[in-house]
């Protein structure tokens, strides 16, 4: 039997962004959309439309910047919704308006307020409205796993008379068990035969831990599509892992009879990449892309590898693109081993311009740090290329402190080349530091959160701060590199400040 | 029908703590033994006593502290190893001998180097062998999903035999998908009718991201335990994650049929504590114990939870023992509000000395800090109650730094009453700091990882500084705490240097 494709339909721009400390600006948002085509995957969900004009220009931007894949835009089944839904796919190749509404009885109860009725009237109103607009539409049940199988049946018979050509039966809430979505979906699909005639798409979320396995369950069911997002990022628990369920697919191929377009050496690039954006890193036991994936610490399962990888491995390394090859390079190194390693990691895209500013940024790293590691070089291009025009910038500082004295910091910071210096003093460095750049600034700031890690091991390691600050709801992450980290945090700070700044103006509000 | 009790086998101590990062002490393994008694668990896995007199040692310890709980110990099928296990079992209330040879042809061909027949000799031989010592015998067959099924029967009919009381069915390398493990499981019950004499158990992986529903899988084929771990650390991938298998059966029992006798409400506070023991935290997006489990965050989601929280949430914070009730103390709050907030958060079984401790640090810490949270006051109990002796002690410090100086620190730390000062340069105060330390241990140490997060928000938050030192291939994490980030790295460091130095006298090396 030749193997099903399934479509990937990525939410990490939209699912994965709305949830707590992920939101991503603009220029992230099209690093990440290049980098899931780069990776193939067929649908990129760039964005709620509605949720701000901010958002919709994002979509519009994403647009632009892919163009093999589809990219969808989200909207409620209301009229208003749908206009910014097509509004922000007009430069898309391919673009997808997604319609949604809900169909479990607590959420058309408590949230939507309308009858059953209503919500079918609704339906078939809505997605022909999108469809007159737009060729390729998704539709949504919301909480279907929640909804009563007659009425969702009704409601995606009239959303397929009405011109949708992918239907999604999502488990909203991660309530559903493997074995109870496979019967649900066969029971659909039973009831509802022009599900056939269109691609059935699963939304799976992770509440119970049970999100991959529920995709799987929904292909061997039927489904032809799975929305996931990278890492699992999402609501609550995240959504299921695109990562998970693509080697899942890969790995057990042989059961499972299905199998995707994605590019599987792109995946341990991808999640790097998402979690130097939003700075949140995957645990060290996370499926696939964690630190620890492909590690063996007993000396059981050392011995074991040593005479047969398979022993306790059932995928390599080398499949999801993590390079165990490690050559390092150092102050002694030139131009043109280092552009030889950029394209070794996957940098083939960079401007002469961004060449010759991350290698100025690796010779000073170089002169600092004995050895440069690959992480070390990731770390300095992904900052060059995601940077923000640096409207205030770290001039000097000098810091003193001790458990003996009060910590007193002095910052000098460059705005339109005029230099403005403050000392504040305050409970440790950071502290003083971060309240000199606020005299600096003439206002205080909310500080959400604030962490910092050694890029890789030993004492001259690059120390990768992040400060996420709070404005109006809004959470912006700034990173900072240095080795020293009294300066990679006041780095971070700053830049948190920009990006602040930058997305104001990206918005319009400056 | 009567829904079935699953005995939860936690192998956090064992399965958990082999793998990278995640090594503990003496005290951590007590500590997290008697916590996971007070959560209930069944059986607790606390090492593999064949691997060092260490390990042997903290498995009579853990076997001590807990009277509830089954103690396991693990043994390869020889003599000698099912000898120590014995030996480590010797103060258990309730012993538990472990057995294990594996029954894949890989692992058999490249690891045992042994042929099936003899496979099936040392089964029957070593557990009778260990049967002669102890009563409760659980026979595993090492990477039994890639064994042949026929082989396998022969193999657990003859542990069976032997005196075996639990035959657990491992999914070693995070093979296997439900489907398949619910087929081989019911096969082999069906070829092996001795099984139904015993407690079937399993243990699975999380490689492709499916430990949870393979284990929900087994329970359904007829598995009475399940071997799972807190957080779902383990080797590679993970091992399915305790407190999400706890959590499905408990919130789906109505398809399930089955419940374990896990207090619940011990899930978040056992997770953090061991994620403070490790220096290892849950990603945010983790199932049920990371921090956007219950978070609502998106504009659509806050408007139906706030209409009926079951819209998007499926079982509550408070199940797991999230309080969402955060007092706040400050520098007014007196002793009785610091007791009864330390009852509050479980904290009941300290000593006289450590209260009036913890009170002190409590009141330092308030001095500095306008707001202490739960979370501050976890952190300084959970170090207080897991201090080694302090046989080093920063005594003072002093740090000068800046990007146009080279930055300078003054380290005075006490050992036997006795001050010893130095002063170092480096690139960055850190450097500096470590430098410093090296120089008063006259020694250098090899710094595997450094991170730095705060414990709440806000500029004046603890932060709380991570230090792992390799040594001998072992790695010893220290942790500080401090309003001033360089400080709380400097107690971090000589900490992870005080745990060398106890785990050695622990292993007799000192």
């Amino acid at each position: 039997m030749m193997e099903k494709i399934i479509k990937i339909f990525d939410t990490t721009l939209r699912d994965g962004e709305q949830s707590p400390g992920c939101s991503m600006n603009l220029k992230e948002k099209i690093e990440m959309a290049q980098q899931l085509e780069r990776m193939n995957v067929d649908i990129i969900e760039a964005g709620f439309a509605a949720a701000s004009p901010g958002d919709l220009h994002s979509i519009q931007e994403v647009s632009k910047s892919v163009r093999s894949c589809t990219v969808a835009s989200l909207a409620r089944a209301h009229r208003g919704d749908i206009d910014k839904a097509w509004e922000s796919l007009k430069y898309a190749v391919h673009p997808r308006i997604h319609v949604f509404i809900a169909t479990s009885p607590l959420h058309m109860e408590y949230k939507l307020k309308m009858t059953e009725e209503e919500v079918v009237k609704a339906t078939g109103e809505m997605v022909a409205y999108a469809k007159s607009k737009c060729e390729d539409i998704e539709f949504s049940a919301e909480d279907a796993t929640r909804s009563n199988i007659d009425f969702i049946v009704r409601v995606f018979d009239t959303a397929i008379k009405a011109g949708a050509t992918t239907i999604n039966i999502p488990d909203t809430v991660g309530y559903t068990t493997p074995d109870e979505y496979y019967s649900f979906i066969t029971a659909i699909i039973e009831k509802c035969p022009a599900l056939k005639t269109v691609d059935i798409s699963v939304h799976c979320h992770n509440d119970l831990g049970l999100g991959v396995a529920n995709s799987i369950a929904a292909i061997k069911a039927g489904a032809s599509q799975i929305e996931c997002t990278v890492n699992g990022i999402g609501e609550r628990a995240g959504n299921a892992a695109l990562e998970e369920i693509v080697m899942a697919l890969k790995v057990r191929k042989d059961i499972l009879n299905a199998d995707t377009k994605i590019d599987t050496k792109q995946i341990f690039r991808t999640s790097r990449l998402l979690s130097r954006i939003t700075g949140i890193k995957v645990q060290p036991n996370k499926a696939v892309v964690g630190d620890n994936a492909f590690s063996h610490e007993s000396g059981i399962h050392q011995h074991g590898v040593l005479n047969n990888r398979e022993t306790y491995e059932i995928m390599t390394p080398e499949s999801i693109g993590l390079d165990t090859n490690k050559l390092v390079l150092g102050k002694h190194s030139g131009r043109h081993a280092f552009n030889e390693k950029l394209i070794h990691l996957g940098y083939d895209d960079l401007s002469q311009e961004e060449l010759d500013e991350v290698f100025k940024k690796f010779k000073e790293l170089a002169d600092k740090k004995k050895d440069v590691y690959d992480k070390d070089i990731d770390a300095l291009v992904l900052k060059q290329k995601m940077d923000v025009p640096q409207i205030y910038e770290l001039e000097k500082y000098v810091t003193n402190s001790g458990n003996i004295i009060t910590s007193t910091t002095t910052v000098a910071i460059r705005k339109d080349n005029e230099v403005f210096e403050e000392v504040a003093t305050g409970e440790g460095p950071i502290y003083a530091s971060f309240k000199a750049i606020e005299k600096v600034l003439g206002r205080e700031m909310e500080l959400e959160d604030f962490s910092l890690s050694s890029v890789t091991e030993g004492e001259d390691a690059l120390g990768d701060a992040v400060v996420k600050l709070r404005e109006d709801g809004r959470v912006y992450t700034g990173r900072g590199l240095s080795t020293d980290i009294i300066e990679s945090s006041i780095i971070a700070y700053i830049n948190a400040v920009n990006k602040m700044l930058y997305s104001k103006i990206s918005r319009g509000e400056n």
